[in-house]
């Protein structure tokens, strides 16, 4: 039965039924599965997991490489699976329960969780459940649309299921490159020297013998959410390519630039659309996620390779890619998640990484992950991966937000994600700060001055202004410094109108 | 003249005084000098700058590698010579004028600096002014009790002053391991291994030509101010070899634990000292700074090898350490601060980095630098180049300061260098937090039961669970989360007694 699948004759005996395969997850177990920005996740077995658990209760903790689509954080959550989560999610039902403290959640930087696994630093997975396109003949699991934490999650775990995916399509083997850093004290350098540096296997290498169980399913990922450029996401993918032609004028970047990371979202895509009607050549991607824009650039000719952990398309862009898969394949490579936002390759490589901001402030910190301080979103994901260590570290938002009620820029931010030694470039669709070198006084005069809506800019300057005539390095009012977040939470608009 | 210190013939002629070289220092001119945490700075050109500029004002841009001893931030400031500085400095006339605005600082990781230079993201160096034991025949630079930045700005500024300073050892010949990263996009893996590994040259090679005046100097390094260990730093260093005891007794650390950084300064030095009479054997350091302690540690038989970037030592043990220097030298390497606080090193490695915290919050976030959010202490150094990529993230502080006036747990901290998804453990004389794999709910309890001193435990518990009752992810009441701070500024104490 799917020899084209299963090529491993000795494993066709552990195909089995998602409903079995769920009750092979105990109560208390801590559990890796594949799935990575709505990408690859395993399907059938966490959908018969919540089922299961409507008839008899269990709670787990689940890891992931990043979000899960198909709403299958959601029906988790409902079904009450969900005691612990790491490291990312995007779902409101599960959101509501994490900021209800029902569900216990661990926000981590994409690229720390499978080390900290490795270093025992927290619990071991005891079982994996990961979406595959095939097993080969040694066993070896071949992945699907993410790679993700999966590579790790199976060769940490002590059990594997594995879902193979009809719906994915066979021509995925050969995309992934799975590298896992050899253990300390004697790790090596990881050999990345280019985004297009292939340093790892096709395949998961695994003791076959560890595969418990085998689902077939046929479900899809679910596309992609991205909403399409407007005039805001427009302005502010405009604004940095001039900052961009501007560095290629001054010698500090070349006309190919350096190799691109773009964040999820919709801003972000639409700056790296922004690329296709740009000056740029040759243009490279070492990011975590590949998008439309990806192959919107590949088709403009302007991309000439791209490099992620994992690929989340509209359903429109789905459907042009895998028509004709093999016109992108050797221009594409899917590696774990640890090397994709691996802080040593982003470094050596000298990424531009371009990632969304929920808010900044005056001096340049940024907020990715809470409302009003308090309120998780979704998690800081790969930001801070790559904020650290770019070239440049890029933060993009819109000037406001709720039609005004809300300004993206203010005076202290109510929970930081990267601090100020850290962002390089703020944009919104107002302008552009450069805030690289600039000391705190600096940079707020940048901010206000490039970044701000109109309609909040006065306020700023004033708070700036009485902070200033009072000191200090970073000069802040503390009484009123997280004043228009509280007036938000008690007014729903951070100033009177 | 000092054959055996300026070995080029050529330069003979370039020896002067050291007015006529802090004279070649132009109005304008961005300048970087050596000197790490007080060792191996330019000693004689930046004196004679200061002095010149009470005749004939003049201002610069001025890097160092971090602090400068020899009071000579003290006299620049009050010569007016600074308009903008980086990336660190202690000095309290500097950190005045830094908080009236009137000294522009920028606040980096020392990892950083010369990274954005060779980039040309920030204003280039015109002129270098390195203090070095000796010149070769080659005519390259060989450092003295510190490299930090000096190797780069000697190879990126278009002139050279050469302090040579008799009173520095020749014998400190041999130490440095001079490694410069190659240019991206070509650049290579960093290839240090082990804290041993050595990897690049004994000197700093730059063309002789550009060495446009030579100073002779006599003046010492500045003895470290690090004061001994007292009761409570002495309980933070026991809480902290329970938990290493703890982490080898669960296989999770080897009895050589891993290669150990220690920020600098009083506490940081007594938790390595704290060490002396642990079980551990065969430690080794990959860190910045070399104190007192890391002797100590070689003198009782438990430290293998130490790296660092300088060496500042007290009075006395400077003494005892250069009365025979040869029983420690092949035991030290001293490297540019881009690579003993080099990411890419750190994560391979594995490294324990402890660092110093102003303050830290309910949920693991920490200020390293702003009194009250607003005012300079020194910078953040490099606990944020150690943090992010370390093995365990280690935060250590007293837990109360003036006298009880100030807690150094907060609801909220008022300035963010370190997010909670950087920090691993805090450590006061309390107690002992273990933040891994918690979720911002569980790392409150875990530091209110530890590490929280027990006049502010009550207020504490109160806050939070007054904010609980609220909700969130990470639980605030936005009103009343700055308020200790406010209150401090307003009464001089953090609650009313």
């Amino acid at each position: 039965m799917y020899r084209d699948r299963i090529r491993l004759d000795a494993l066709q005996s552990k195909v089995m039924s998602a409903a079995d395969a769920a009750g092979l997850i105990k109560d208390g177990m801590t559990v890796g599965m594949s799935g990575f920005t709505r990408a690859g996740e395993a399907k059938a077995v966490p959908h018969a997991l919540a089922e299961r658990a409507k008839q008899t209760p269990l709670q787990i903790t689940l890891m992931t490489g990043a979000s899960l689509g198909n709403d299958l954080d959601k029906q988790l959550t409902e079904a009450g699976v969900l005691a612990r989560r790491m490291p990312f999610q995007v779902d409101s039902t599960l959101r509501k329960a994490i900021n209800d403290g029902k569900v216990m959640f661990i926000d981590q930087h994409l690229s720390d969780t499978v080390e900290q696994l490795r270093n025992r630093q927290i619990k071991p997975v005891d079982l994996a459940v990961i979406e595959c396109v095939a097993i080969t003949e040694e066993g070896h699991l071949v992945l699907s649309t993410s790679v993700g934490n999966s590579a790790s999650f199976a060769i940490l775990a002590k059990e594997v299921i594995v879902e193979i995916n009809l719906s994915q399509p066979l021509e995925l083997e050969g995309l992934h490159d799975v590298y896992i850093p050899s253990y300390r004290p004697t790790r090596l350098p990881i050999p990345v020297l280019k985004s297009d540096t292939r340093i790892g296997s096709g395949a998961v290498k695994i003791d076959p013998a560890k595969i418990v169980g085998i689902v077939i399913s046929n479900q899809p990922d679910s596309p992609s959410t991205v909403l399409p450029p407007d005039a805001d996401t427009q302005a502010i993918a405009d604004h940095l390519v001039d900052f961009f032609k501007n560095e290629v004028a001054e010698g500090r970047l070349t006309n190919s630039l350096m190799p691109l990371q773009a964040g999820i979202g919709t801003i972000a895509n639409a700056v790296m659309c922004g690329l296709v009607d740009s000056p740029f050549e040759n243009l490279t991607m070492y990011s975590e996620v590949l998008q439309d824009s990806t192959f919107d650039l590949f088709d403009a000719g302007k991309l000439e390779f791209a490099s992620g952990s994992s690929m989340t398309l509209s359903a429109k862009k789905h459907a042009e890619v895998f028509s004709d898969f093999n016109r992108y394949k050797s221009r594409l490579v899917l590696r774990p998640q640890e090397i994709s936002n691996h802080p040593e390759v982003i470094r050596r490589l000298g990424i531009i990484g371009i990632n969304t901001a929920l808010e900044f402030d005056l001096y340049g910190n940024v907020n990715s992950t809470h409302v009003c301080g308090t309120k998780m979103m979704n998690g800081i994901g790969g930001s801070g991966d790559f904020a650290r260590n770019a070239h440049l570290a890029i933060f993009v938002t819109k000037s406001i937000a709720k039609g005004g009620a809300i300004s993206s820029v203010v005076p202290m931010v109510s929970h930081v994600d990267h601090t100020e030694h850290d962002v390089d470039i703020l944009v919104t669709e107002i302008g552009l700060a450069d805030l690289r070198g600039l000391a705190p006084r600096e940079r707020a005069r940048a901010i206000i001055d490039n970044c701000v809506h109109p309609s909040y800019r006065a306020a700023l300057n004033e708070y700036f202004e009485a902070a200033c005539a009072r000191g200090g390095h970073t000069p802040h009012i503390l009484r009123g410094a997280l004043q228009w977040h509280s007036n938000l939470e008690e007014t729903g608009r951070m100033l009177a109108v």
